[in-house]
């Protein structure tokens, strides 16, 4: 059977083998891209359902835009252009042709665009380059649009979910009439991110702003949620930006307001992508495989025969069927595993790699006994039950490793925060792992320094935030609140 | 208000106008690219749902490979590398830097890709290479993975929807241990794809096969489902290949099999796109605009108020709300219309341009005689019934619709198909359009003259073929059988 990699051993290697062995997904021949394999895809799936309709009760529609980028659009921002259209792939000829040499095909040189194409590393120069003609005036604001998508970004280092040179994200642009307005939508899909990461994911999360250096390219303010990982690195899973009138600028979009002037609009920009599963990952899951939380486990529930006689399964077959049948009417998902070929044993490791939360065992005695055997897959625990039950104690149980999950996850991340005030100990607490609260004097300078001294980042100045007199750890000059430090994914 | 072209005088920019007024989608900056608007994306949305259900209930799982596909995978396959790579878009470079004249960016020349990438245009290549590694024995088989993409394909002449360089569709690629079963999951999809346009679209289509001539690059056998518009030309709205062992061979994919033997794995794929909203459209609408089976119109029943002062508004509001209620119990989507600034009449314009299957419009004289006027999009009839029973009327009224636009399409196809035995007929029937069932020989030459001379080519060989003996249209040559032609998109 599969076997990983200890998570003390060698974390990063834990995870690798993990994404693999439980077909999550694994690396392609394309540079830097991954595949998606049915599993992990089905968790997708599970992630998309759950925004869109959050997506769609606040508002929001969907639409589709292209995955080519005119290459001057980039340049029309400035900030923009330096943080996106550097590590990119280009797209310079249109047709390939027979190689003369009769193996192959080459690239046509006859068929050479004018102006390349950059493969969309995201879409706010396409998408505000058509707002231009979608506004003219206040009626027509706001415009709340999302798109489903796949974009490309060239990254030199990459890992499964966490940093691919593709990945699927969801990215909203919308448009709105004034600043206010516009700073509410940004900070509303920021909320919807929180809760959405916390009660589907079951990963805690701290919700606030990035500091300056940190911010999207473009963005006046940039919003994050937070993650912090078990091996102590924080893991940013999601932003939401408030863009100002920068893109309306450098797009030309403007419109006549309440007052019969006309003005820049204001726009909104917010994404998470499928690196959500790696931080799903690296949350919960153990040197046994995955944990899935309930809410997002592709399957919640196996059944797994324990026999030695072909009548025996026929028994258990029969046995089964109303625990099935009940777990279903709960929309419980629900398999009854009689492959013939596998053992109970194999069964057992392969369900416990790949997550399912619930497992049911039966056997004869359990027969005998008109009971189950109900193993949970977050603390591997295992109880006799009544069989006549078993529906309404497994959805309970379900609703209790929801929230037990999420309560491991936020006791660890508890365990992990410091409040630190001197240098030395902020070095340590840095190299150990953890959220460091420390005080900062606000500048890109110290930030840098500190980023330079121990790789800590400032991921993110919370939303609740302590308000305090204090010190700069390095420079010493005042302070007025605490932030976030962390290394970083 | 927007008025279109009628159909009489230009079908063609009829279409086009339509798609763009009704905000369906429009041409983007990028060359052969549209946007999808939101009420084009919430079709897509619709026929997405229902063929992934469709898809899932029929044993398949999702999945996701890279959109860059190596050049050299495409040489693998002969046929194939004829059929798709020619027209693409190449990824040459990964990175662009600043220009030395201080304007914008350029392509870095040191960021040359040793080999170059293809956009998807299809994804049997990759997804073949991907299953070398997922295959050993019979034990793994069958894989039934569908993906959900953009692809793009360099086209010259490009129309919204009906043929754009990038596209959304869906591609299913399966892998079996027996020709049969294979040609037996080929079949299914048709049956799949058939029983959805009919059933959801209320398109009639003819399934069937294609010639060998018309099949997909790499496949043994082509099935397809083939629409008549109403401009009498065939639109091709899916298509299902039976690809034998193609594929496996050109990417050495083997199995042991139940005999213990070493063998080349068999394989099918099929796919729909964005193009059924183009079929859609030129199925159903009409001069006043989009005509839409309430099964896949993203909004179902419409209320406009009639009225001149604000507390008649009030009286309206009130007055609807039960309605409101009934139909949002049976699952029905409704929007109460109480914008101010726009006048009914102007509503009423929107709505049917929109294709809004149901219109309900309640004034002062309707609610004093406790009724409401009830209008059909599809026939523009407009009726008086009592308010107390609205939604079981409108839930009724819905399913009529829908099954009425089905055997108008269907109508319409019967009047335009044409059983021909001569030549002159042929001709003339082929210029005037609809299907046209004629004897062919069964050779390619016969087939690529015909196109020659009358731009027609056979659309498919019907499932429920009329086997039938008879003489060539052009050669005189004996046949088996008749075979649907006609000029296509």
């Amino acid at each position: 059977m599969a076997t990983i990699t200890k998570r003390s051993e060698d974390y990063s290697k834990w995870y690798q083998e993990l994404v693999i062995k439980a077909g999550l997904a694994e690396p392609s021949e394309v540079r830097g891209c991954m595949i998606i394999k049915p599993y992990g895809f089905a968790i997708w799936e599970k992630i998309q359902a759950y925004l869109d309709r959050r997506f769609k009760e606040t508002g929001h529609q969907n639409a589709y835009f292209p995955i080519f980028i005119p290459k001057s659009f980039f340049s029309k921002e400035a900030e923009h252009v330096e943080g996106f259209a550097k590590e990119a792939a280009v797209v310079t000829h249109y047709r390939l042709k027979n190689s003369p040499d009769g193996k192959g095909v080459i690239v046509d040189p006859e068929a050479k665009l004018e102006e390349e194409y950059i493969v969309r590393p995201t879409s706010e120069t396409i998408i505000w380059n058509t707002y231009r003609n979608w506004i003219q005036s206040y009626r027509d604001l706001p415009i709340l649009i999302n798109q489903w998508a796949n974009v490309v970004r060239w990254e030199m280092r990459t890992r499964l979910f966490l940093r691919t040179s593709e990945f699927l994200w969801q990215e909203g642009h919308t448009a709105h009439e004034t600043a206010d307005e516009a700073l509410a939508e940004a900070r509303q899909m920021l909320e919807v991110y929180r809760e959405f990461a916390e009660n589907l994911l079951a990963v805690p999360v701290i919700a606030g702003s990035k500091s300056p250096s940190e911010r999207f390219a473009g963005a006046i303010e940039t919003f994050t949620i937070e993650g912090l990982m078990q091996d102590g690195k924080a893991l940013q899973m999601g932003t939401s930006h408030f863009l100002g009138q920068n893109f309306a600028k450098a797009f030309d979009v403007k419109f006549l307001n309440r007052d019969g002037k006309q003005e820049y609009v204001w726009a909104t920009s917010w994404g998470v992508s499928t690196r959500l599963i790696g931080a799903l990952i690296m949350t919960h899951s153990d040197d046994n495989g995955l944990v899935l939380p309930p809410k997002i486990a592709p399957l919640q529930v196996v059944i797994v025969p324990i026999y030695k006689k072909t009548e025996q399964l026929e028994q258990i077959t029969e046995y089964v069927q109303p625990i099935i049948k009940g777990l279903r009417a709960k929309g419980i998902t629900v398999k009854f595993d009689n492959d013939n070929n596998k053992t109970p044993g194999w069964k057992f490791n392969e369900y416990e790699l790949k997550g399912v939360p619930v497992r049911i065992a039966v056997g004869p005695r359990d027969m005998k006994g008109r009971s189950v055997e109900i193993a949970r897959r977050d603390t591997l625990e295992k109880k006799t039950y009544p069989v006549d039950n078993v529906a309404e104690i497994v959805d309970n149980l379900l609703v209790q490793i929801q929230n037990d999950i999420f309560q491991r996850a936020l006791d660890y991340r508890q365990k992990h925060t410091y409040y630190v005030d001197s240098w030395e100990e902020f070095k340590q607490r840095i190299e150990e792992g953890g959220f460091v609260l420390a005080h900062w004097d606000g500048t890109d300078e110290t930030e840098a320094r500190i980023k330079e001294l121990t790789k800590a980042t400032i991921r993110v100045l919370p939303v609740e935030e302590i308000k305090e007199q204090g010190k700069d750890l390095l420079t010493g000059k005042l302070s007025e609140r605490r932030v976030v430090f962390a290394r970083a994914y």
